[in-house]
């Protein structure tokens, strides 16, 4: 006679089950519920790693704090059983098998690096999120007929480099990039035990996983206004990045005359106003920001005589981001013009808006309900790692309220009860999914 | 019976005529000239130090670059038996003695200092220039009846720091403030081997000098379009600069809806344009300058929280300058406030007007003259250290051309000749002077 403990015995019993492909929401795992106070103290211990003096952290990819983190977060894993490795491009994914062999893999995760100045919960929710639920999974004898990866992308904020590894591999020019800390992204992966020579064995085509789940907070203010416990996101609105130079003329700020003057930091002042002012000129809900402006040579008493700055559009529409951007670009190049300064620009990201899919929509909303937790269809104006993911499979996205909807600032609040609620919802979207 | 050599014997001979008070334009004198092959040789070493990759110098005051151009002048200066030294202050002193011990000295020099990314000529024309007048002085076998003083400034660029310090002296508050290299001025100094602790002995009150005289390149367009040789400065501008803070808040460019915005660099934008219109609103030479700008975080996902930028106002009326300072500062006020901003602004810079003497006016005028060069009167738009010398007895001032009328930028230049005939107005000048 074989010994067979409970998980053995879960685990054969949930294998039976899936054979037969009936819908697995047995009592003991929708019964299922995360460790809030596990959550908290993870998110704790991440708050202390690149923490600014002010508050919030500055995480920025690549750096030493950055690498501090994920070495947290790989410590999570196994504890969790979820056996985590680096991949090529610099992810962390953490693996648990399923009892199907023959199936893809669900696929959970976020991110940990932060903006410069950021905050504790962006990304962090979602990554302690998911690997509370595979330890809960594993603490609970529940092996799901998927295999279930937890991932752990790295540089989010610069752009979804990670998950865009994965979902569409990084050209040479890409891994040449400088990113925020100053590193190349190939430098960056090589600090983070990735393998920038071999970039494509990190990289998965579509119908390589089953799906891809991600939990975030909202970053904006619309569920804490409204007092909603969960989003149910619709789709994610596209980003794309212009980096602006004005050249003008550095000159003697005393004896050149206003009216013989070529001040690229004018000619600039006049493009932030038009971008504000274009952007605004449309119904809608996109957005346009000048984030980041840069005066060469930079003293009081030089005329500028080149400004760089960078300009972010985000809309669920793409047609009418490259329309904004078209108004943009010609009412700036006039400017620059009139002002006797050159005017290029050049586009250095573009992330096309995703949509979530239908039945992942559902899914989240019977999870809600079967918890008691009032929820909200909306879209997602941040860029999230989903984005990339939805190019490899259906893709959705739970979101949970960020207090006064700031965000990507060292006063970034989810409650720990929001926190713990979504993960409940994302543990139970997963044992939906994996049924299904 | 006492030898006598040829400088002993003019000494001997000018000192009797200095007794009767006559004027002493020997034709031997009159008919002295500098060497202006050894000037553009010697603007041709310093142009190595500091020297940018696409031409002209970053030697901003406290580098190691201007450590070293300051050896190279003193080196210069031995040669002309000007016997260095360097003041509490870090200013570089070089003394040739008078005959009549009961005068004050004559002052001549400038500065060896650059803006970043600056050129090979402001400032350092006038010093080159000055150790030739004394070389050729003291070549030629001429010694003066008053005591002569070659004074290489520290800090010209940075807020005319060094000739400050000698005509006025320096704060504590002053020598704490952080200069354009990161060090503070008090560090500078003591980087420069001056000494920070003993600042006042540097300094000198009204009456202590016979009078400054400076050489100094236009760094405007006017004598070059006019193809004139020789400016006579009327008198120098003021210069007051406002530090300004803009404090909006940063949140995340995604989410946070356009109307729901604190942007900081919105705000400054507005505000740039605002002291470029405001500055022109009135007729007048005034100019205004933002020249530098500063955003935090700083990306571009994140709404700028903290702009900081640099307002520069300069005229020869002060009058002129408080009522647009005023005015700038009244509607970036509203600006900031319209959007849910605040607005702070300091005065970190302000320095008076002077006018030169009449006298010296007039000496110009007639060496030029004498020497066949072409004259005009002008203001002028750059602060030099002349402006602080003024408060130490009569001022005057000697332009040559600024080709195109740039300055602050490698593309500065002036045309070898000028800087000899500028050179050689100099000598004449400080022999009419003397005699007068």
């Amino acid at each position: 006679m074989r010994t067979m403990d409970r998980r053995d015995f879960t685990a054969s019993f949930l294998g039976a089950l899936g054979t037969l492909a009936l819908p697995v929401h047995l009592p003991w795992q929708t019964g299922l519920r995360v460790d809030g106070s596990r959550i908290s103290a993870h998110l704790a211990l991440l708050s202390e790693l690149g923490k600014n003096p002010q508050g919030g952290i500055s995480r920025v990819a690549y750096s030493e704090a950055d690498h501090q983190a994920r070495e947290l977060a790989m410590g999570w894993m196994r504890e969790a059983r979820l056996d985590p490795t680096v991949d090529a491009a610099g992810n962390i994914v953490g693996r648990r098998a399923g009892r199907d062999p023959s199936l893809k893999p669900l696929v959970i995760g976020s991110h940990i690096d932060s903006v410069p100045e950021g905050g504790n919960y962006d990304g962090q929710v979602g990554s302690a999120g998911a690997i509370e639920v595979a330890r809960t999974l594993d603490a609970g004898g529940v092996t799901l007929r998927h295999p279930l990866e937890v991932m752990i992308f790295q540089n989010e904020e610069g752009g979804t480099i990670g998950s865009h590894a994965i979902a569409a591999g990084l050209t040479t020019e890409e891994l040449d990039r400088v990113a925020q800390g100053g590193k190349t992204i190939r430098e960056g992966i090589r600090f983070l035990d990735g393998d920038p020579d071999r970039i494509d064995s990190a990289r998965r085509t579509k119908g390589d996983i089953a799906g891809y789940v991600e939990l975030h907070i909202e970053q904006g203010g619309i569920l804490d206004e409204r007092k909603i416990r969960i989003g149910i996101v619709e789709g994610i609105v596209g980003i794309r990045h212009w980096e602006v130079t004005i050249e003008g003329f550095a000159n003697h700020a005393g004896t050149t005359p206003m009216n013989g003057r070529k001040d690229a930091l004018l000619v600039a002042a006049w493009c932030v106003e038009a971008v504000n002012r274009i952007v605004r000129s449309v119904p809608g809900r996109q957005v346009g920001t000048v984030g980041k402006l840069r005066v060469e040579p930079g003293a009081y008493n030089v005329i500028p005589g080149r400004v760089v700055f960078g300009v972010e559009l985000r809309d669920l529409d793409d047609t009418k981001v490259t329309g904004l951007w078209r108004r943009i670009e010609a009412e700036c190049r006039r400017h620059a013009e009139a002002a006797g300064t050159r005017f290029t620009a050049s586009e250095n990201l573009a992330i096309m808006p995703a949509l979530t899919d239908p039945r992942f929509r559902r899914a989240i909303s019977d999870a809600a309900r079967k918890l008691g937790l009032s929820t909200l269809s909306l879209p997602s104006g941040a860029g999230h790692d989903a984005q990339e993911m939805s190019r490899l499979g259906p893709m959705g996205m739970i979101f949970v309220p960020s207090v006064g909807g700031i965000s990507h600032s060292p006063k970034e609040f989810t409650r720990p009860e929001d926190i713990e609620n979504g993960a409940n919802v994302l543990l139970q979207v997963l044992l939906d999914l994996d049924g299904a």
